[in-house]
């Protein structure tokens, strides 16, 4: 056969197989709504696994693979469907409907919001991004930002949470798990580090350099280049408070050129970063559920089986509905050895609840499902 | 209708839709091959996009995401289908069976390896793991490590990878991308960390601690109770050199408990980790490509552009040969903000070369794949 008539042939079968499988979902949809209003349990996973086996053994050996992948699949798609009728008015979708009905535009210009370290901190910044006058309170760990937002103390907190050269900020990833909250915002900030010192120290009198490990990082061709050994503080800012309540002439702080005013320091050298690409992602986290109007991206986290294919699995539920995902982190869960805590940041759309009755679908599959707040990103 | 007339329909449908599929993947397979003897490009993006419009169009608003998913699904299987037929002879392909047909059992009992750090490091302990009679050469950096792998001062190099604790060695991800080596074999090995001082010191008198980054994070627990200051250091073992050659009484290092006879200092306490289930993942590296015998996993690394579905395309490939991801992991590419390097190990079987045509087309569709190696892990 040609190409035209190969072509051709495709198209006959495309014709064919697109209206059964439409058909196929509308039957299994029925299927589950049947069962859901018969108190049944809609995931049946004996019948499943009967159903693949049958399938594999319907075709050659060599294609039994590709069968099976293509009713994965196809079984994916129907419980994404499915969980558009049947997951309505779940848990998630309803406490989504809930916070839009308030129809927020925009966060608060005064807060009381908490940021880790002290005045000075890139958190800081961040924070002035978001709101026009802001009244901060400055913690000593991240884990003590979540909880004055889980007491009350701030309705706001803010917590980096990746960075373009150095990645993910793995202690915030891992706090989440311990901590009711919501992101409500995130926020791009450029970074650009600068070497501080007391006033009349010379750059070749320093030895030792204080910072925090990501800004270390963000720094190792400088710290390198110019031999100096890298001492990590909670946060760049208490860095320079060291370096200025010190009696020592030979060390120095990483840290935003804000700090140099702040803490009567002066500035050695600016932009010592690795790389000018250089921005730190920030949440911004409430206890409330709060929804603004612009918001165009969710984030979750669930615990996913050392299993074939489950990543797959829920990656294809966005896949299907034709999102985006804009980031996906692992982090190992530290009591069971070599298994993962999945987060994802997904694209949403405005006027689709489909996404969210699948967060209520996964839910129930995924025991440790969190839903973490529905957002946008302010650049 | 009731449960039992809803499945007959669904059976009804899988008879007629699985013989469609499978004739359609014959029929793709069909084109490819004759585009292939034709001189033709395979991949024809434009005709892909026409189809999936296509397809959009004939059915309902509410399907279209679902038929547009299914499709996406039935051309990366046929992709990888037609990978099996027409990278037969490609370039990995015939590297792997190259190397598969040295039939290679073990590694050697001797052999001149580089490990990072100094004597007493987690990767000594590592090589000893995998080589009967090493003889090791300590470098400074991971990098030093894979240049003396590069320039054949050493034959195989052992870096750590991941901790099940702290996650993922970030900067020897970052380095892969400068070296050019294979994996033949990785080693997952039990960490205990411990403190170590001069002799006679107390615990008490302990006000500063010298680690690698990596081990300070895995002993936060016991750092913070005790209120130690944590100060970084290259590695375990050079933190213990540096407690042994300083004057000073109140200084800690945190390492292996073998370091204590090397340096001749004491341990104060043992298990100070967070976790009892605390391994680190080290690989061996050559720059020969050597694959053993029990050889059962692959690890490659690609960029891959931030459009739906991109990532999902590649883990769809993986899924349709029926084979688990075992990790994945992504970086920050620097110059390019929030793009990502991903990482993955993928399960690969000892007779299936299919995994191996899908990297090679892998590699004719995204311009920076690299091929990391295929080995087993030593527990």
């Amino acid at each position: 056969m040609d190409l035209n008539e190969l072509r051709l042939k495709i198209n006959s079968i495309d014709s064919q197989l697109l209206p059964l499988f439409i058909e196929r979902m509308n039957v299994a949809a029925d299927v589950a709504e049947y069962k859901a209003q018969h108190s049944l349990p809609v995931l049946d996973k004996a019948r499943e696994a009967q159903l693949l086996e049958k399938i594999a053994s319907s075709v050659d050996k060599d294609m039994e693979k590709y069968a099976l992948a293509l009713y994965n699949t196809i079984l994916d798609l129907s419980k994404t469907y499915q969980s558009s009728k049947l997951y309505k008015d779940a848990h998630i979708s309803q406490m989504i409907s809930l916070a839009k009905s308030k129809k927020l535009t925009a966060l608060p210009q005064t807060a009381r919001v908490a940021c880790q370290g002290v005045e000075g901190a890139y958190s800081q910044q961040a924070c002035k991004k978001l709101f026009a006058e802001p009244s901060i309170s400055f913690y000593g760990s991240f884990e003590e930002v979540f909880n004055a937002v889980n007491n009350c103390e701030c309705e706001y907190g803010i917590l980096p949470i990746e960075n373009s050269i150095a990645g993910s900020v793995n202690k915030v990833y891992d706090l989440m798990k311990n901590h009711q909250f919501y992101i409500v915002k995130s926020v791009r900030l450029p970074i650009s580090h600068c070497l501080l010192a007391k006033k009349g120290t010379k750059l070749e009198d320093i030895k030792e350099v204080y910072s925090h490990e990501q800004a270390l990082n963000q720094c190792s061709n400088f710290t390198q280049s110019h031999d100096l050994a890298a001492i990590v503080c909670e946060n760049t800012a208490v860095a320079a408070t060291k370096v200025a309540n010190s009696q020592r002439n030979d060390i120095g702080a990483i840290c935003s050129a804000l700090c140099a005013d702040i803490y009567g320091l002066e500035i050695l050298e600016s932009n010592i970063q690795n790389s000018n690409h250089n921005y730190t992602r920030f949440i911004c986290i409430s206890k409330e559920h709060e929804i603004y109007s612009d918001a165009n991206q969710i984030s979750l986290m669930m615990n996913i089986p050392h299993t074939p294919g489950s990543l797959y699995s829920v990656l294809s539920r966005f896949q299907s509905l034709g999102l985006n995902l804009l980031k996906l982190e692992s982090r190992p869960i530290p009591e069971r050895e070599f298994e993962f805590t999945f987060y994802f940041d997904v694209e949403c759309k405005k006027d689709d609840n489909t996404l969210y009755n699948v967060c209520d679908e996964l839910r129930t599959t995924f025991p440790e499902f969190v839903y973490l707040g529905t957002y946008s990103e302010v650049l």
